[in-house]
């Protein structure tokens, strides 16, 4: 599948994707792994760059600043995810036009932000921060508060995109429903109380593939899972498209998560990152194969690459 | 107003309130207050007894358990407020049915389960908690993480109440951006920002009126404003009713605010309830007065004494 990919990429410049902490072990090293730099990165590249500008426009900075500052700044800076510009990918790939998924990505890039910085607030029974997270910058008092209040202006944001014109109020309150859902008890909550019992269990430290299998399904899988159906939703795709981009963005958050982990583990799950992948492109290969093949660059190296 | 009031209730059991913590202060002591304890008793009773039976619906027991047990615990035990009772009786007061906001109702209750929740945390820079609250029941990361949950499911909660055969999607969504903004940052995270300030500046205590006005207006007056307005809308009242319950809301809020933090000063602004009492009373003059004698009583006694 890597190779029906990479014998279809004219891209300019090609390059192997290597584990950036292990350089010896390429990411895929039974099938070499190929990611063209020019159509694809700057179709990602753009999504990105209208992303960051409707956030900037719906993020205010304004009074009381002790507020607004650090909510737009802990938004702006949250680690990268790429589940908003798949929301965004998998609208177009059903017809629709970027706008229609807008609202939704940023209201998944917002309420990914609260998350991690809730991921990274010093508990009493959590007292020091986890080895990769950062120092609070705010004071966790405020972090909390801020992350608090990213959550419902992520749903407020999206609740606002209710066009009468477009008679979207149904698109709409589904992706709310499914943004809940994902973020809720039985999705990326259950991955972090899965990562959190690890952490707390390190003294014993074995690298297991099950338990990242599970978060990474729970946590960046969920989210991912989500975005696909929410941007197939709001794009107007068919139920069989919504669930079909509902399963190629679970393999892909599962992909990502688990390469997000890599860099600080010895050992790497090889095989399953291959198998996620071919899962993945199978889900694809009904679509509009020129797009596809933008698309699909999410399972093939990390996003923050692109 | 209060003598109007007292005036028109005919129950048959009549009772002063009181400030529980201080006897010699009654609660309004320019005007006696007096509190029916039937008819309007009977009203906020079956209010909340149909709340909490479709909360326990709404929440399931289910696996995993180490999540939906506390999840459930820390909903129903969360602190009273009047806030989704008010949600209800505002969408009959404009002459709605009860079902219509029931899931808004719950969703307040959710949210303010969830603030609650992590109000209590004890952070590394808060460490001990506040002297009000109880300890973590679950420990603090488990609370975190559970009280994140919530608030995406009063969400889901209330998207899912969209009904094609009442065809109110629009009047859900707009509950939706009501709830996202008064849980937000110009909501009652500000007021319990403003609330933390003054804890952490409590060796040099007096007791400002100004910060009570202002903790009080953000925290228990947005709610209950919010509480007001989706009640209205929901129960489809006019944009005239909306801003009226809207601002009642206000007043109601501020009122159970200020009563609830009595107990624990040694002063506390008479005046000053008094005042709302009178400005919140304004604003139910237009409608229908049978039912006005019920909801106006949240002005006229804590709402857990009813």
């Amino acid at each position: 599948m890597a190779g029906a990919l990479s014998s279809t990429i004219h891209g300019n410049l090609i390059a192997r994707a290597v584990s950036s902490s292990n350089p010896k072990h390429p990411l895929f090293s039974h099938r070499p792994m190929v990611v063209a730099m020019s159509t694809d990165q700057s179709y990602w590249s753009s999504v990105n760059a209208d992303l960051d500008t409707h956030l900037k426009q719906a993020i205010p900075i304004r009074q009381p600043l002790a507020v607004f500052e650090p909510m737009r700044h802990l938004i702006l800076s949250a680690p990268q995810t790429s589940a908003p510009a798949l929301c965004i990918a998998a609208c177009e790939l059903v017809g629709g036009h970027r706008n229609q998924a807008m609202a939704a990505a940023s209201a998944l890039r917002l309420v990914h932000a609260s998350a991690s910085t809730h991921e990274n607030l010093p508990l009493t029974d959590r007292p020091r921060p986890m080895p990769r997270t950062r120092p609070t910058l705010y004071g966790p008092n405020i972090e909390l508060l801020i992350a608090d209040g990213i959550i419902p202006y992520g749903f407020e944001l999206l609740a606002r995109d209710d066009d009468a014109a477009e008679n979207n109020s149904n698109r709409v309150l589904r992706a709310i429903i499914e943004i809940s859902r994902a973020m809720g008890s039985q999705g990326v909550i259950e991955g972090q109380y899965n990562e959190s019992q690890y952490e707390e269990s390190e003294g014993e430290e074995i690298f297991h593939v099950g338990w990242l299998q599970n978060v990474c399904r729970k946590k960046e899988g969920t989210l991912h899972a989500c975005a696909g159906a929410c941007g197939a939703i709001l794009g107007g795709g068919s139920e069989d498209e919504i669930e079909k981009l509902r399963r190629y963005g679970l393999y892909v958050g599962m992909v990502q998560g688990i390469l997000s982990k890599v860099d600080e583990r010895k050992e790497w799950p090889v095989k399953e990152v291959n198998k996620l992948r071919d899962l993945a492109l199978k889900e694809l290969k009904d679509f509009n194969q020129a797009k596809v093949k933008t698309i699909s660059i999410l399972v093939e190296t990390r996003f923050c690459n692109l």
